[in-house]
């Protein structure tokens, strides 16, 4: 088929009946599912998701959902860019096979009162900010998995924290979905691909590539020798050069629990969130030692 | 077969991979499953829950797990009573098919870092004195779930709110499982049956039959035109008479949502928790009006 009509045979489904109707065709064809949940705004971080399920899938299910339940009162779920129609179009040219975009309604017929906590992992870093963002993000997940029930499902590791959280998550909950990290997917300039780039200024756009030279500072400095505390300074001198204003943080964790380290004696993570302008970015890099 | 025959052939199963792999028999045989999660310590309350999944199901396994997760470290954990022998001879007289009895390590084999939270239900009467306590059980309610996935699943009104965060966190969690609700199984003086009466005293034995005594007469003056303040203060009085100390609440509430109320002009329930010496005892019981 030519790009055009792959274009327009795209299925789009929107509620769970449907989907699970879809689902149970492709399951009894002997299909393996694989999923990948977005809240839509796809750019090629996310494709790049969407074909690594297809290398470990026969069927792959992309959700688009701007879930509410993980943005607080003040946040940006209004603003946050809407555009299904060309998800659509890219979702089509990448191997995508189904899209399940469900509206809040569908997904939380009697409100979004659910909320689930993993202990530790929930907990720092993102959740400092954003107090509600995980029990929301935990809670859509799980919501979604038993919806699609796929045999494996992608997350990025541009969210970091979340992909710990959801591992433990389906570890706790005893599912058996594959987990499957994907890189972070960065422009020529560093920038880690995010739908919040698309509120930067021109000259935010410029400054933003300091965040990934941030956190490439610090791991570099750690590998060279020097200590987390030095090796952090340096970092937020970049940030602060760059007019990131606040920085929500800049740390070195333990790569698997998220712990606060001392010294990177195993694998490591280096995290960072700040804002530029009205923009909160975040982004994370390995730390091998 | 005899009883005693019966009693040997009742399979137990440990593990998650066992209880799948005997459920995987049954479900391609057609046979719809029903699901009775218990604690163990099983008295007639229990039983005759297990006969109502039997009503409803064609094969019934009963779990016996005393969830930490669910006790706060000054609760009766470790003093619980564990009966499992007792337990799996009444089970065999009483229409079970399987017991599932995983140990906490099987049930968490990284730590029960888990918790899963129903806005509005979750919050109040139990929580006020047992924060930890919904968060636990619905997890753990979760994890039983995917790991039995039944048709049906039947829990207690004598845990009111327990049962009520139970059917908004399969509604919640989308999943195709019906809950049914077992009436509250009482001794001939109306005490309602429970694990933890064990614990009382000979005296404090003839003394817990007020628990249910105030909440009758608390239903009974709001029939017979009392307002719910007036009605109230009658129950305190006989609890306070019988020697319960301290009642940690006597409410009043709507019956689906558990929201305060100022007038029963909706189906609502009476619902009461108090200790008695050591021991702490709940009840509730249905207002029609």
């Amino acid at each position: 088929m030519s790009p055009d009509t792959q274009t327009h045979s795209l299925p789009v489904v929107r509620t769970i009946a449907e989907l699970q109707d879809r689902l149970a065709g492709w399951r009894a064809a002997g299909a393996r599912i694989g999923f990948v949940p977005t809240m839509g705004a796809l750019h090629n971080g996310h494709l790049s998701l969407v074909g690594l399920a297809a290398e470990h899938a026969d069927k792959v299910v992309v959700s688009i959902f701007v879930n509410p339940a993980q943005f607080a009162p003040h946040e940006d779920l209004d603003a946050y860019p809407r555009t299904e129609k060309e998800d659509a179009e890219k979702l089509a040219k990448h191997a995508a096979d189904l899209i399940f975009a469900p509206n809040a309604k569908e997904m939380y017929p009697e409100g979004d009162d659910l909320s689930v906590h993993v202990e530790g992992l929930s907990e720092g870093l993102e959740s400092d900010t954003r107090p509600h963002f995980f029990g929301g993000v935990a809670a859509v997940v799980t919501k979604l998995f038993h919806a699609v029930e796929p045999d494996v499902a992608v997350f990025g590791e541009k969210d970091y924290q979340q992909l710990l959280v959801v591992k433990k998550l389906v570890s706790d909950l005893g599912l058996a979905i594959e987990i499957v990290a994907g890189p972070t997917g960065r422009e020529a300039d560093g920038l880690a691909m995010s739908s919040r780039n698309a509120y930067l200024s021109a000259n935010e756009r410029k400054q933003a590539p300091q965040l990934f030279a941030a956190i490439t500072e610090v791991a570099q400095q750690i590998k060279d020798g020097a200590s987390i505390a030095e090796a952090r300074d340096a970092g937020l001198a970049i940030l602060q050069d760059a007019g990131f204003d606040p920085i929500d943080y800049l740390e070195v964790r333990d790569a698997e629990s998220l712990a606060p380290i001392d010294a990177a004696v195993r694998p490591a993570r280096v995290l960072v969130a700040a804002k530029l302008g009205t923009t909160r970015l975040i982004d994370n890099i390995a730390l091998e030692v």
